[in-house]
């Protein structure tokens, strides 16, 4: 017979908070951190399967709609975890004095599991801020460090995600080749847009403006028409995914109304979600670190709360699925698929 | 030096998962109950604060502001919680029962804490509504009903509110008599608006319906007029504070402007803030065991759903405070307060 | 050139604020009402697209991600609508008492969208509740009462979705009989459970009580089996889809996996979701108002509050689907599609 | 009698909406633009209250709560702000491309009403970030330049809030002379601080980093015990209070538990409470911009989204009083105010 009490632990949980000091707003604080990270732990326990999920070669559409509610339900859990930073809130910054001290130097910083969902998610090395000159894994003992380090070799969403698109034979059927006739479309488009700036009666200055801004555009798709362009930026990280997933990306975003890209298309959004939902928690655990703490410079010449501003700028793990709407092109211009392709593509990965 | 891993207690945290099928969700249904185990811990923590701060004898000004920031943490602890229920409604019904045969008979009807949350609040025993003809405390092991019935002896927030409020010699100053002027303000009141409805040209149906009306107000008003009615629906449990609390909260309610009632209205609206969002939680709860269910009925004859729907409806910890905005009059009717009198609350109680 | 102030008419919609009183509070309220009025409409606006979806007599897979849109769309404004109320929850009683008697007596019961709301998700007449002993027409203006009757004479989204489920010719393949497999499914389920049950040690009451449990499911179960049964329940208003679609809800739910039914779970999930929605706005929007006023009864003898109260416990808009859960039955009992099944009904309505 | 419908404006609202395409979603477009500018006007009117309140020369202890609920309830419309992005980013970025055309130039920019609050609140013209080189006027019309023109003119609530503080005279009574004492018990601190880290065996490195550390504390209060660096600061922007109103505001924040000061620390919360969620709502906003039009960029060479982003980063209203946490010390150094002090300034102001 299942006991509830039992069942849940809560002799280990109910019993795991050791505060250091005998200041009432210390309780507040262990429990927040505690769950925040056994949220964590969903987290992971779901990109896990969504990874597995990934990793599979041939990705029957039947998993898509799991990895569809895996992903769901982790920005239905980043929802909760931005809420929660309204709680800490309560706690006034002389509150939170009263037993700073006792904390030293133990920071979030230090979480090895939210370290593990960024890597998990794809935030490589290079790309991460560092703090106080120094990588994040030298806060972290021996035995997380190897665990963080482990994650990094493991591949990770954004690889599996790209390699899963990249999978995805979609751009040509019979005479229909869709890189071609996109490149056409966007270059009519430009055309179009030139031609009417240049009837429309502005004066000097707003006709340069106008006309630089379709300049500015076409060397914007320069950039991904051109594959050693593409991939000069890819080589400098201007870009991450690889020019079959982008191009991958860009036709499912084009195409989502087709029954067979609905589904991947849920997905690519999701993603942008949990980047989006990551990004708003760094912004409000950033200013309620600012609020606790002001300034406060540590050794190394930042503050705590200027590491976490300039993650909360520079950490994203999908970007290019976010600029991607750059590169949309109005129903009017987009070519329309062979009847024939659209129902090849449904039956292509499965 | 503080470690934050260690610290936090993670190493037991983090492996007080002990799900008892292989299915992916069971995860899920554990964290969401760990998590609001732990946030009930917090509130536990506030309200014992809050008793502590109540049971002073003479409660001075300063312990207001604090009382009043142990309660409004409670509603944002609670605000998280209704949230959280989103997360688990990602699991789909059938996702459920993958694992729900080895929960048996485990429920959320288990929850010590919760019942202690509800306990310390102030429900009591006989205004509990039962599940299966039995009462709450036979689900529980020896050791966790001796722990509950302990809460129940001890003195509750509604009982120290209570006392608080019936403390508070407030009424009566100089040839001021607050009760007096106010029952007298009521009567004009009522006079006025049968005034009004027998000039304004209605048919005769209307006109019964809106003298009706008034003659509802009366009656209702009579039942806080009279003491001897008062008692008797306290008796019979139509009203849960003693007369003299409830005419303080009346008060209270009414000079919410003058200085010295600040604090304390703000206490109070935070007493049916947190009522109100405790309906909220249960009512979320209900739809969604509802979801996940059906309408089940155990052997009792009512299902988990139809309890939970009818605590959602009955339970509630300060329904007079609820209850009070309809004995609330117009500023301008409302008796002015002398000046010495306003005065001399600051520091009756401190 | 469009400019942004003259595009979102914000010169009438700026200037639409009539207070009738000087009280600070009575633009809150103008202005919450008047939001939540624009956000009706904009749910208006998505249901009257779900409806045109619905009612065509071939749905192509492509609409079915359209009307997964529109209703996911309503359910985000729902949430909005819901956070609203603790915007009004701002103002105090006592405020509210300084412009009341000039609304008089108009009430959000007039609200003509609302209404409209409800009767396009297929509220029904007969089963609402009454207020005040009349009907809600009656407290509209003869031009917003023909307005919502016209809408009540229109198929809502609760036909249509039958309409459309009942379509679905998804039970029988070949040899393959769903409903035949299922109702074994089910009888070797409830055999194997009163077997288990005679075989644990327990004493008389227990044994008695857990197999009158059984038993209380073989008898829900016969409801949906026998069919004159099902109808007759249909009659007396305990159903409220019909027997074929009930079946196909039923099925799809038990075969959410089958990518067929991915997005038509979807969307029999966001149904639901719309439901529970609604019913905690109603649950939440009533705490407003008993906090407000009190349980001031009307003429007709209920209260404002205990009308809201009962319409949040009673007014479902797809029951059924809120129940179903109690009749899926595990994945290890549940029959398996054959291979080719599974492919038809791809394409089978498409 | 007031009719529901015509008492809202309801004719003029729910024909306010004027589409320039056929395209579905520019309905949710306009709707959710309209509902933000309703809150925008009400933020405004809770604004005037706040700035009245404030202008008032003595401000009775009874204007505080009035203050503090009109603050308060600005907070809670920016959530609901907020909340109402995640409706907007149910409109995929190609159905945006449906109707985006149209709205050419028109943008967000252009609100009026946004920045009536960003003036009213306190942002100055000097401290804005410029959009394409240009001030935002520029993209306004004449009239509604004249409006947010003349609001930069009016005091707006930064400066009165700064004549409110500067007009506390709290710091000196009798021998009791707080400012003296607050520098001779942060002199105790930092002398404790390096004493302890000379005691402990740290190696070098270790020793200098936390020397440093140390030093860069002292530097920083010099900041504020310095009139004359204070006021360097402060002509260089980099501080925003005058040097009395910032005592004042350090004051309130150390003394927060003496009833005197619960108010006014509710208060200067509240202007951390409304820029913390301003930012919030600019990343949200910024993020969503990010999401439907990618990087593209304007003749100005700079993208809406980077605009935006800007300001979510450095358009702080309060940054004073976010900052001041850095300056707090622990209760145990803090100068214990004399008894008749904290009598006396309850009554000071009022």
């Amino acid at each position: 017979m299942t006991y509830y009490h039992s069942y849940l632990g809560l002799d280990e949980l109910l019993s795991a908070q050791h505060p250091l000091s005998s200041a009432h707003e210390e309780m507040l604080f262990i429990i927040t951190h505690q769950t925040h990270e056994l949220w964590f732990k969903q987290i992971l326990h779901e990109l896990e399967s969504a990874k597995n999920i990934l990793a599979q070669h041939i990705l029957p559409d039947q998993q898509l709609l799991l990895l569809h509610s895996r992903l769901r339900r982790i920005t239905e859990i980043q929802k909760v975890l931005i809420a929660q930073i309204r709680v800490l809130e309560t706690m006034t910054p002389m509150e939170f004095l009263d037993f700073r001290d006792h904390l030293n130097p133990a920071s979030g910083f230090q979480s090895m599991q939210f370290r593990l969902v960024e890597n998990t998610l794809g935030l490589t090395r290079d790309t991460r801020i560092k703090y106080k000159k120094a990588h994040y894994c030298q806060f972290l003992t021996q035995e997380h460090q190897s665990i963080v380090n482990q994650a990094e070799l493991e591949p990770n969403i954004h690889q599996l995600v790209d390699q899963w698109l990249a999978r995805l034979p979609i751009l040509v059927y019979k005479d229909f080749d869709f890189w071609k006739q996109y490149q056409h479309s966007v270059n009519q488009l430009l055309i179009q847009e030139e031609k009417s700036i240049r009837i429309a009666q502005l004066n000097e200055t707003e006709l340069q403006e106008r006309l630089q801004s379709v300049q500015n555009s076409r060397d914007s798709f320069r950039t991904i028409f051109e594959e050693n362009i593409y991939n000069e930026h890819l080589a400098h990280g201007k870009r991450r995914l690889s020019y079959q997933a982008w191009k991958a990306a860009l036709f499912i975003n084009l195409y989502r109304d087709t029954p067979a890209f609905q589904m991947p298309f849920q997905i690519l959004s999701l993603l942008v979600d949990i980047d989006e939902l990551l990004t708003s928690w760094r912004v409000s655990h950033s200013l309620m670190v600012h609020r606790m703490l002001g300034l406060k410079s540590g050794t190394g010449g930042s503050s705590g709360y200027e590491y976490l501003k300039a993650t909360a700028t520079y950490h994203k793990c999908f970007p290019d699925l976010f600029n991607i709407s750059e590169y949309l092109i109005p129903k009017s211009f987009l070519p329309s698929l062979p009847k024939g392709a659209a129902l090849s593509l449904t039956t292509m990965d499965s």
